[in-house]
């Protein structure tokens, strides 16, 4: 069997181990069974416990934005490809619940490099998004100038909004992690968030705010 | 000094060793250390580093969950106690940026029984929330029967919108997970999910959804 195959053989195995115990209980005897493979080959060709969780991190990153990016067409307007990117993004995490759950819940709380994947990934959505902002700003008509802050708040929102439904799509909010159960769908969680994510992004470009921000009183 | 004064001392190091090297690396001569206190003594009072989690994990969401509820007043519409809720929330994570790191980051990746303690957390919060949609909904005229399925959806990508902004306003999405740097003030945090969720949770209560929902073709 060719080495790559291997790989992505002990890959896969690794992953499913990583999510069910966490990235400290996992075993690399688990992982070598589960692949089918012995554990002097897992080292020999992964090397360490540790590079291994590094490399499905980033395995798990690349094909989740991936994802994401074939859907989100550039030749599609902004609100298409929003549209498009959101039901990528819930639908590839609901069929890769086990990469999901390690992306989300191990990469981050276990130090560097691993942190720094997952921040990497977050960053690039956030660019995506505020680019979204920014071409949605400029075809609007009477738009005021974009503030960029703004613009990147509404993006990191939006972003922590979707892990969170992609979290509860996978069960991940319940005791066990993985619990599964009646959740929403792909496409009903990228309704959801359309339904406030578009709203914002077309108040933000026309310069329309929550109201009563001007009305309280100011301080805290 | 008083048993619950040390103890509380010694939370107080934990949440900070926790939130720096992460559950795995900390180590119990570091909090003793920074506590002024002896190892024994520490395990006297507390038991175990896991005992010594799971008690910081509990605490830290208490006084969370604490601040958000005595500034969400009852008496108050539910405008005002969504904004300020919310703004509670963000200006107790960045006051206790630690805190909320071993909260949002820690906690949830070491199993049970300390997922289960932020699980319950955000069960919590959520339920608030749905709360202040059904309360808007009861008032609004000529709202139509609200969907439960919609509404929980809206406060579940409420409460990972509020996770991500109080994430990067401790900088917890840099690499070392504590940045600091230039981040929005707590009422900046507020405002901007109050311009999401607001108008989210009166296009819900009204019935309005996102137009393209209908225009796009069924399916996936």
């Amino acid at each position: 069997m060719p080495r790559e195959v291997r790989e992505r053989q002990m890959c896969d195995a690794a992953v499913r181990v990583f999510a069910r115990r966490g990235y400290s209980a996992a075993s690399m005897d688990e992982i070598a069974e589960l692949a089918g493979a012995s554990k002097p080959l897992v080292y020999l060709y992964l090397n360490s416990k540790e590079d291994l969780f590094g490399t499905c991190i980033r395995r798990e990153a690349e094909v989740l934005l991936a994802a994401v990016r074939a859907a989100a067409r550039p030749e599609d307007p902004a609100e298409r490809r929003l549209w498009n990117g959101l039901r990528a993004f819930f639908a590839h995490t609901a069929e890769h619940p086990e990469g999901w759950a390690v992306l989300s819940r191990q990469a981050r709380s276990h130090g560097e490099p691993f942190a720094g994947v997952v921040a990497e990934l977050r960053e690039g959505v956030v660019d995506v998004i505020v680019g979204l902002i920014e071409e949605a700003a400029a075809v609007a008509p009477d738009a005021p100038p974009l503030d960029g802050r703004e613009a990147s708040g509404l993006a990191y929102a939006l972003v922590g909004a979707a892990e969170s439904l992609a979290d509860r799509a996978i069960g991940a909010h319940g005791p066990d992690g993985l619990g599964g159960g009646a959740v929403p769908s792909a496409r009903e969680a990228a309704e959801t968030l359309m339904n406030v994510a578009w709203v914002g992004l077309e108040n933000l470009v026309s310069g329309r705010r929550w109201p009563a921000v001007r009305e309280v009183p100011s301080g805290g």
